[in-house]
């Protein structure tokens, strides 16, 4: 059995990398709070003798050896980044549950058949650096290593520059080590399980989701003597789009349509001047592909109808799309046996929010497990799962990754 | 007769400091380029013999003596910080066309009766403190000096620390001088004199305004698993509310109701997060009083029933409100004389924009000049008014200083 106090403190201590005014963590990737992270993670596991490996994008790799060390290993994790105003378990739990289990596994002394690897993914978030679980889609071949360096944040820093600056650029070609699977533990940061009175969610599969950046530009002018007829407001126009958008999206009774606008900016912005540009993020999510084809579509013609009621030009670029997600079905039947032979009450379900695991998923067999976290909230300083609901993933997650590996 | 190539090549010479990308000027209040068109106008003046005194919030007044200098002086000026983008004329044309008066009567040994102050007045803009024509208020006893110097930027500078960062805290009394009469000549920044065909506005008085800060608060959460019926997205209820206030104001046939948000900001915006807080600036204008109460109820209802729709507290604090203003009849009838004289065609007008005339006129008599701007527009890099337009209005200023100020 996993040391769920150990567990426990292990999170807590991470917690004070990067403490948020209300409780949270603010650990953006590759800045300073996050390379503390990282070193912390680093230091515990060379206590337990893990060989550390860095890929070109920094993702880490922490090696328990196996009995076959001819085999690929199984790898376990998740990410340290957090988001500006983010939670204590979001990614951090994934990593410290994937340590959890090689403590216990050291405890008993046990050695699996294949090796395996703690995996710590670089800028998973998405918040710094655009767009989310960009470095394992980076490892799973779906981005290149020279444009995932090349991304820039806001203040115009390359992910590239962020690593050296860190430290975390390390040598490894991205890709390796092979992974022959991987199992990655999170909180649900949805509302579902604790409704439903369930410890465990077996994950099989993950939501398709598009990001957009939106421009739209009018023009600048006085907010007194400009009469409301002749204005080209691009505020005003934004509103509108996402105004219509929320009513769409609330009025599927599926619940299944999801839209958030999570950023928005508006150029030389002050009290009494017309907004002339205002640059808007936009996020859509559907379980299904079709479906979220319709919504991309509803969403053009939302932001185009916007724009011309107030002469404004709105324009739109897709700058991601991860596809819906169908995890392995013996990595998820893994993890529905161990939830099932610890008595441990679980459902199966679809994951709303993207992981590493979407893309580690296309180049090996993959699952996840979900555990539930108070109120659904999640992306919020106000994160939280007890110390017990904790405990419970890390175990389900320690018994999958044996059955895996091999005992 | 005044030199209208002299103006322009002053216009031109002041738009080379703080010049912003796309030909406007950037000269935000009592930063390093205020400071540097403040210097400018002092060489200028000084070159014509001009005495300079700087009262305690930073408003300059360049006297030059008149036949009679125990009478009270007639105050002519505008101000010089721009928009974060603005444009060449706002306030600029008000302080360089009340030089070109002077200069004009030096060029033809003209002594007024009384003494004659050009000024400058800080902080106009309300851009970077609110709200605006603070000093210009502080002056008329509107505002207390202790209260203006407290006020702070969104970096949290005060504005008594800029002032004494640029060397323009001043010793004077503020309420000094007293002035015996003030003209101010400013663009229109609105289309009506253009659509007209008209060269002179003679402004009769300036509608009323009110400026708010709005804060919603909601509850951030995770773009991907949080339903929709769950979220409470502070974003979507700040563009409910600005959707409704347009739709309101578009509506008004007469087109006096006026409604801007100029800026909106979101807590630690990121894209896969709904937005949990967002600070909104609301600037409501009406030409009557009443109506502007109706439109601040109906303002107040709209927020309350978007914060309640979207299950987000809409808080909404009034942090300005500049009432209906109607200007000193002798001054108006000295500014339409002056038009009429010269045979340009004019029309009365009200403002739109808020101008340091409106405070002034609480303590002397007042009125202002309007010239046309291209388009209507202004508080933008692209306004502009032709050297004929400019000389225009200089010229209908300095004749009706004159006649203020008695030859
Ligand atoms: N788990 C998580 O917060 N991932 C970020 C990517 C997403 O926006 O779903
Ligand atoms: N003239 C001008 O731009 N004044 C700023 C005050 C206002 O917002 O009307």
């Amino acid at each position: 059995s996993i040391d769920g106090q150990r567990l426990w403190d292990s999170l807590m201590a991470m917690a004070e990398i990067g403490p948020s005014p209300n409780g949270g963590s603010h650990r953006l990737a590759l800045t300073d709070e996050d390379a503390a992270g990282r070193h912390l993670l680093i230091e515990w596991g060379q206590a337990l003798g893990l060989t550390l490996r860095v890929d070109r994008v920094g993702n880490m790799f922490l090696r328990r050896a196996g009995k076959r060390d001819d085999l690929d290993p199984i790898g376990v994790g998740s990410h340290l980044d957090t988001q500006p105003k983010g939670g204590r378990f979001d990614g951090v739990l994934g990593v410290l549950a994937g340590l959890e289990a090689l403590r216990t596994l050291d405890d008993h002394g046990v050695v699996t058949q294949r090796p395996l690897e703690l995996v710590v993914w670089t800028n998973e978030e998405g918040s710094r650096f655009a767009p989310a679980m960009v470095a394992s889609g980076t490892y799973a071949g779906v981005f290149s290593v020279g444009s995932t360096l090349a991304r820039r944040d806001r203040d115009g820093v390359s992910l590239g520059e962020a690593l050296a600056a860190t430290g975390f650029n390390g040598e490894m070609a991205v890709g390796e080590p092979r992974l022959a699977g991987f199992l990655e533990l999170h909180i649900e940061q949805g509302p579902v399980l604790e409704e439903n009175h369930e410890a465990i969610g077996v994950v099989t599969g993950v939501q398709g989701m598009r990001w957009f950046d939106v421009t739209l530009r009018g023009q600048s002018s006085h907010a007194g003597p400009t009469p409301m007829r002749y204005r080209r407001d691009a505020l005003a126009a934004a509103a509108r789009c996402i105004d219509r958008l929320q009513a769409h999206a609330l009025a599927d009774p599926s619940g299944d349509t999801k839209v958030t606008c999570g950023t928005l900016e508006i150029d030389a912005a002050s009290r009494n001047v017309v907004p002339g540009e205002v640059r808007l993020s936009v996020d859509l999510r559907h379980i299904d592909e079709g479906e979220l084809d319709a919504l991309e579509a509803r969403f053009e013609d939302e932001l185009a109808a916007a724009g011309e009621a107030f002469g404004v030009e709105a324009k739109s670029e897709r700058i991601w799309a991860s596809p819906v997600v169908s995890f392995d079905a013996g990595c998820v039947d893994a993890v529905e046996g161990a939830a099932k032979a610890r008595g441990i009450a679980y459902r199966r379900m679809l994951s709303g929010a993207g992981h590493d695991a979407v893309y580690v998923s296309r180049v090996a067999p993959t699952a996840m497990v979900f555990i539930p976290c108070r109120d659904g909230i999640s992306h919020n300083e106000a994160e939280y799962s007890s110390p017990e609901q904790c405990a419970l993933g890390a175990q389900v997650l320690c018994d999958a990754l044996i059955e895996l590996a091999g005992r």
